[in-house]
């Protein structure tokens, strides 16, 4: 149940159409899943959106594509974001992710939150080594 | 301003002391960080939290180094725990992190936010094609 | 499914009967949606929470309902309440929120958590002129 | 540095003195904390706030008053507010908190924050047995 | 809907098979719910977290069983992990908790929720009496 | 004390110097704020906040600017940025936010967390009635 009336035939609008077929020859597949299919009730939000995920994820640059969706899996998680999870697990799969990868990515997540939790309970002073203008 | 008592001199305690000397022959360097320094008021709590950052931060695995700080800064950024960004961001430097690969982890983090905003503002369904059981 | 039994005759509660009418009155609908129904196995807790709701929605102040309603959506979404999304959706359209102004709430909290995750992932320091005390 | 101008002289006001007066009275000392002296530039938000607090926290009830706080302490770690954290960790002291039971606090705070991310990343499906109108 | 391949036989595998064994001991009954069914997918990810849920949850310590299980409840609501508010909201009930304590932690949660939003949006100053080093 | 190195002559990057030139002349201001001054240690992300920013907040739409600075610092307060909190904030005292109006906006935020944590502690089944696609 979306918060949106999800266009029955989205490719009806010329900019949605544009921006459908750039995700597919961007991304190789026919598969157009249901993020960009909700986001079509809006073709200018669905344009800004898409290439925004375009320009970051999908163009060479310095980290690379699995390192990429780990980032953003790592997001999603501690943002409560299920539909995200979701996507961007199987998109790191797709780029490779094994199941030992997965299990460590969840297993550092879910580190960093305890002592996110941790460090916000104890309200830790920052060291002033960390500060970028002391002389080192 | 924490909320307990910083030890004024935290290695006269036996385990305290076993945990700093760890930390520094692990990282190979004098430095002990304040989140360590304020955990050991109390030896139990330092120890398994050590013991765990030890296991998967500063053990080779599946994972860079490198990516896995990528990671842990990743979900600190989205807790909203400033110490962690600070400590990770540390951390990452010191394991090569260059300045355009920072630009491009923030940058990846924020679209992360942005699209997880997005997904749970429109209740996007999701797709079956997520489901591992399916046969593909 | 529930983290409590929601009553099958909540109205058989005198107290509960009271706000259930009073919601119906208040918003001018035989609808009472499934929050208060659920609420309604405290009839305290129901109490105090739809008298702070309708305090707060249903009164005449300084801020409009429609701006009132994309207020309580845009931190439904960041604190990833589903339920609330929806709920709050589904009153901003009846205080007449468009298709257009429901997609720009969209872009505008998606906005926001980038640059929130941003500033977080840069711990920008505070400009003194964002100081109400000092002189103008 | 707050939002808004924090009242010089709050009490000159008679409904933020009638607070600050109960406030006092309830707690049984001369320290009304700055999250009062803040709130004083709206004395309806001030007179709403405290009623909720004094109702829920100042009142005997089914839970006892330190588990009440360290109840708070969660939430407030979890949600990121420092100040939060802070004045109800004094108060959970003050209400006789033992720095082991700080410890314990702080270590299952982190442990929830693991697992929570964990069970987010992971997206478990619900048990049926957690459904509270299957038979038993 | 996992984002892992859950194991269609997990105890096929020895160490899986000892960690369910030891949940069915440590909480006396056949039930091993699903947290620990899907962690199965990495044997060594199941043993790491039961090692800590049991370790704080299951042993006999400075807080009673049924207060861990309030804090918990009280972490997973605030970070919207679904799973774990219903398994450890059973938890809790299994431990004692009666309605009413249900209807009061509820209350305090949300009042948390509700002051820690506006500490943060009015940004209160600490008072240097939190301050655990000043003289008393 | 930031997690980048801030640059001292950020104008001397003929891009960085292009945006702020435009915040200059779009805002009607010399002021350029710290989070600006931050981003140009990288200019390509500089340049894209602001893109997004700019079109968003500062073009004409179907929301009126004030509406739109409230639901900005709504989020911000939410996701807990300190930064974010305190920048919009003046951002919608200057364009008119009154004090009785902020007041309410930070008491419609918190209702709604105090609520957004209730209906995840409930976990409230959503009504049939939200659903778009059932007939009217």
């Amino acid at each position: 149940m979306t918060t949106v009336r999800i266009p029955t035939d989205p490719e009806a609008d010329a900019r949605v159409k544009a921006v459908f077929d750039d995700i597919r020859a961007t991304r190789n597949t026919d598969f157009v899943n249901q993020m960009w299919r909700t986001l079509a009730f809006d073709p200018g939000l669905l344009e800004s959106t898409w290439a925004d995920v375009k320009r970051l994820m999908a163009t060479p640059s310095t980290l690379d594509p699995l390192t990429k969706e780990l980032i953003y899996i790592a997001v999603s998680i501690a943002n409560s974001c299920s539909y995200c999870v979701h996507s961007h697990t199987a998109a790191a799969r797709a780029k490779g992710m094994t199941d030992a990868q997965h299990a460590e990515l969840l297993a550092i997540v879910s580190l960093a939150a305890r002592t996110n939790h941790l460090a916000n309970g104890l309200q830790v002073p920052l060291d002033p080594e960390f500060d970028l203008s002391r002389p080192r």
